[in-house]
């Protein structure tokens, strides 16, 4: 009998393959008492272990492709950091010594007594720590057992679905380097690590599909869909026949995609529109090109902060920058200055620095504020910026931006370092853009009045969502009230919008929002011309709004403002939707 | 020669007094190495020093005034457990033995160790726990020295004004215990435990004077001035008498507002202003009836969900709740329902629930998301506050609302309950009001829409500053941006007035805002005629704003709100308050 299985589809993309099961949690820990001969025997296998772990670790992170984000490499440091600790790779040494006890044991009983030391402090952050140091042990614990599994796995992975509890990150790099066709994992949800990893990745994967390791077996055949977060287990031949033609539908789908890549984004009313990409590394730009974007509406350079030791110099800016803009031939590069605090932290020297001691990081000290705090950091990224601006088309947008204060702070450094570049006789563009971000409810409802002092704003959905809600993201007891429709929120954005309109300014956005197909259309009635999104996001939304009439989206995105009940906004929404072509 | 010093006057009140310093970084934790036949001596008197410590800290809570806000036990209550907590009682002890060092070194190589633990955990949370391992490891320290300070100072203490680099929560509920004048810190801020500690237990304190042990001894005669955040040392007999006669002044102030105590509070233009009361724990009701309040305008519930291992049943509220309806005697009274969650935690069975494992617990599940995740928690409180609303004029007030959806799940688990107590045969008013918070930004914008549904609004300044500007209060690092003035923050306080006046229902402000003397005529300004304040701050205001005019404030307010800069706006206001009483 064939068998359906709902989860939160969390990557998309369809995958038909055999299931590889994970069965992680049964490893044996039991407690065996050592003659004090073989003590020292332990001590060297638990050593090795820690040394195999160690390896897979650095071998997981080694297979980073180039092209994924920051944070899959951070995931996987911060375990490697976990594990030279003394707390894991000493401690239990000792207690081998001391309690005359096996490996396994002594790691479970360190592991209990850093659960313990954790649990005893209530902290509401600890949780997620506490995980890290779960998957830090067991990954220990794994290399005691003959790692058999991750060795043995990697050869048979190729094509397989892997169906887990839960994943390391360092287990989804493996996977993906080992050619895995997609994952279903038991916990887990739409923001976990590991489902950011997959979307990083392009692993098609749906998590939250509880007890489903009990109703399959390694080697039946399942289908995926990422999408649609649905997995068919034993599945009929006509089921199967159905899947393929569907697999082959979307790759028809993304061939013609492809044809609009030389077609003007113009609605039928003849309104231009701007449609960019958000990169974070060089590798984007590949991306990038394939979709014909118009440029780059947002360039995160956080990545430039992490995974080294040093504060980045000027020169370590500039190189990048020239590259990328040299790469854009011409079309406008939007350089975010550095984001960094709260979800976005930087290694080394200035991880003291991006990480507060705050109970509240997401409303402490990060984006502009952290930068005009400390403006050793922030000058060599404008002189940076500013010297890259001669060598191509550079806009500079400022993130976090709450009062007119900081734009006016920005402003003055930002011309200072202008008023040495000159002094040293450098080049650089004196009418360079500089823009801010509106992703703060406060620069939202004074976007008029930023919006006298800066030449573009850049809406960020994500932060603006998050708290006007007073709402975190990726705290999932909360995650359902985060609502991109709130009227709240619709209510900012039209204020934004309105605002650089008077001011005869551009307004772009470049959060989840603006590739999101349930809203582009909705955004385009509201006013909205400039979208920047993924590479991959960008000719469907091409395909969405060219067919649209930007007069009658106005009046159908005003009255579905009017209406009362959320539940009218939703009927008004689809309606606006109805035409477009499917996604 | 006198000496001024300037620190953050956390506290108000003055003070004159003989300065006791505590000289706390002192302690000896040099390391001795132990012969085998005195560890057994060593670990007793380690025993004996956790239990002097504990001793110490137990005094300390139940020393905790009766009228203090449940912070201050909930503080030491921490304290206490990491005391209990084997990583702190236990492991010293295996370290004493098993390095046969002394206890001093032995706590010192444990605190080591667990900053260490923190420390490699890279959590922004921690560095607060390591604060409060810090606390508890020094009074073991200190009992270890034979703990004279605290036993002997708790008898000199008394009218002596305490200098020190930092104090614990025990500290601060010891000393007002004994009697102390005030206090004086090196460390610390507006917002830091010991200033919250100082303002709730009515110590006249200053925090952030750096160095001042260097320059004063014990036993000089010292001057306070928490309002100003003035300490004077060394003060010539002329600026005593100087110093007495302000005291004198003040205590003449006091009595002057007590003239007012039966004043109608009315404009000059005829508006009649509520002047309500926060209040939090029964003994509140004493200082509103010594103020003539016009009844209660938020009454924080949370209080009954603390220091308690069981979750509060409907006779628990009920009590508590017809106790001071009563004594409200037909003057109303406004119920928030219970707001636990981020900074305001619950203990016992419930902790586990509201202390969620949240990166940015501001913004997670609180206040109405977490009773209505949760209706067994909810519903006990709704029945209790419905069988009161017999006994009295009694409002119900939700916190935290975020979208319309909420208030309609509100509202008909209401229902549900009156439907039970009409089958019950139980009383109830049928009327009883049912108001919303404005704290979430998008509540503000939305105002319009919540106020169909609701029978009044509470403007709760605090939250909604913190959402609007994307700044936690208590976060050292980001508190300058924290500001009431912001023209976003007005422009949601008026979008709540305006919407409240347009639905017609009453809209009330319990933010801290509402009290404070800077701002209450820029709110009547703005519409506001219903303020709620600790009781304190009453008198003063209602002095404050029966010498205004509304209709001129209006047109005041309303070109300051069109200023171009805050500079021109601080201008404008300065204006507004002008003519206020001295405050």
């Amino acid at each position: 009998m064939s068998l359906m299985f709902n989860g939160i589809g969390v990557s998309r993309g369809t995958a038909i393959g055999q299931a590889y099961l994970l069965r992680r949690n049964q490893i044996d820990v039991a407690s065996r008492t050592l003659q004090k001969d073989t003590i020292p025997a332990e001590v060297r296998r638990f050593k090795r272990a820690v040394k195999m772990a160690r390896a897979q670790l650095l071998t997981a992170r080694d297979n980073i492709p180039k092209d994924a984000p920051s944070d899959v490499s951070s995931f996987l440091e911060t375990h490697i950091l976990m594990l030279d600790d003394a707390v894991l790779s000493q401690r239990p040494v000792e207690i081998i010594k001391t309690e005359m006890i096996n490996a396994e044991a002594a790691l479970q009983q360190q592991r209990e007594e850093l659960i313990k030391v954790f649990g005893s402090m209530d902290d509401s952050y600890l949780a997620t720590r506490i995980d890290d140091v779960n998957h830090v042990i067991d990954s220990v614990l794994r290399a005691l057992d003959g790692g058999t599994e991750h060795v043995l796995g990697s050869e048979q992975w190729k094509g397989q679905i892997i169906v887990a509890d839960d994943l390391t990150p360092a287990d989804t790099v493996t996977m993906q380097h080992h050619g895995v066709a997609g994952f279903v994992t038991e916990t887990g949800g739409q923001l976990s690590h590991t489902a950011i990893l997959a979307r990083s990745l392009g692993i098609p994967a749906i998590v939250g599909v509880p007890n489903i390791r009990r109703y399959i077996k390694t080697g039946e055949v399942i289908t995926l869909d990422g999408r649609l977060g649905m997995v068919l287990a034993e599945p009929t031949e006509e089921m199967l026949t159905d899947f393929r033609r569907q697999q082959k539908d979307n790759r028809l789908r993304l061939r013609e995609l492809a044809k609009l890549l030389d077609t003007e984004a113009i609605t039928t009313d003849g309104v231009k529109i701007r449609l960019s990409a958000n990169i974070e590394i060089e590798e984007d730009l590949k991306a990038l090109k394939r979709v014909n974007a118009d440029g780059v509406g947002l360039y995160r350079t956080e990545f430039l902060y992490m995974n080294r030791e040093t504060v980045p110099s000027e020169q370590d800016h500039f190189k990048v920058y020239t590259k990328v803009v040299r790469a854009l031939k011409g079309a406008p590069l939007t350089i975010r200055t550095a984001d960094l605090g709260a979800d976005k932290q930087a290694t080394g020297q200035l991880a003291s620095r991006t990480r507060p001691q705050a109970h509240n990081p997401a409303m402490g000290l990060r984006g502009i504020r952290l930068c005009l705090s400390d403006t050793s950091l922030f000058i060599p990224q404008l002189r940076a910026i500013l010297r890259a601006s001669a060598r191509g088309p550079i806009k500079m947008l400022l993130p976090m931006l709450t009062t007119v204060a900081e734009i006016k702070q920005c402003l003055k450094l930002v011309e200072q370092v202008k008023q040495s570049l000159r002094e040293e006789n450098i080049e650089f563009d004196e009418k360079m853009p500089i823009g801010g971000m509106i992703e703060v409810p406060a620069a939202a409802i004074e976007a008029e009045r930023f919006a006298k002092h800066l030449d573009f704003l850049s809406i960020g959905t994500n932060d603006l969502i998050q708290y006007t809600l007073a709402i975190d993201r990726i705290d999932d007891q909360v995650d359902y009230l985060y609502d991109p429709l709130h009227p709240a929120v619709l209510t900012l954005i039209k204020m934004t919008i309105d605002a650089g309109l008077k001011s005869g300014i551009p307004v772009a956005m470049c959060g989840e929002m603006a590739g999101d197909a349930r809203f582009v259309r909705l955004l385009l009635g509201l006013g909205l011309t400039e979208f920047s999104m993924p590479p991959n996001l960008i000719l469907e939304t091409k395909r969405n709004l060219i067919t649209c009439r930007r007069a009658t989206l106005k009046k159908q995105v005003s009255t579905m403002l009017a209406a009362h009940t959320c539940e009218e906004r939703q009927v008004l929404l689809d309606k606006i939707n109805a035409s477009a072509p499917e996604n």
